[in-house]
């Protein structure tokens, strides 16, 4: 995609601090972090959300996550991190290129990737998968 | 593991909203949602992180997430979502059984999946990508 900041970045283009690369997907660092480390696994390929990727590069991607996270728990010995990959508007995704985050996280980070809780009323959550394996 | 409550919805022993089950994963509603239809992937052998997860586990993961980020979307009309993985308890990872949120997102909800951004100073982007990428 012509404008797209990550194509650009996948076909160099636009320079990143790179982790890794092969013919699928690209691992940078993300200028903006949340904690310092934070990676961003991008396929090489456009597509705007998880659910437009091809599903070799969504395999390809996943597997490129665990090694970061991997090579982070390594560099940094942190075991903890979170997986995030913000798909649509309304879930905060920025660039319209899919990505996946791979954040290390520490003890004492001010970092919060937490939500409240609703609560079903009695059967609705019955009601809730009845609709939704309809579509599975 | 006996006393993983996540074990025990995958062998039957604990009922759940079930959404999909094949041989490799499960998918169920969260009794606990961000948003109502907020769904679970988890898979059926026991891991305790994405780092610990097979590599045939983890690839039926991620499949699985993407047909439940679909369905969602079928059902309620909702684009967007997030997916998160919590690896650790400094991650927030409450039940230490690996797996992946799939939570719809709509334009008025109350959820806030966000993080205040850090700065690199001089370089350091170039020092933290040369030590990541040895482990890589």
């Amino acid at each position: 995609m012509e404008d797209c900041i990550f194509c650009k970045i996948a076909n160099g283009s636009l320079p990143a601090a790179k982790i890794y690369e092969d013919d699928k997907v690209l691992i940078f660092l993300d200028i903006m972090p949340a904690n310092k480390g934070h990676c961003l696994v991008v396929p090489k390929k456009h597509a705007e959300t998880l659910i437009e990727m091809e599903e070799s590069d969504l395999v390809a991607a996943v597997k490129a996550a665990k090694r970061a996270a991997r090579a982070l728990s390594l560099s940094f010995g942190n075991a903890s991190f979170n997986i995030v990959m913000n798909n649509g508007k309304e879930a905060g995704q920025i660039v319209n290129h899919a990505h996946i985050h791979v954040i290390p996280r520490y003890q004492k980070d001010r970092l919060r990737i937490k939500w409240s809780h609703l609560k079903y009323d009695d059967n609705e959550i019955s009601d809730y998968a009845e609709k939704i394996r309809k579509f599975i």
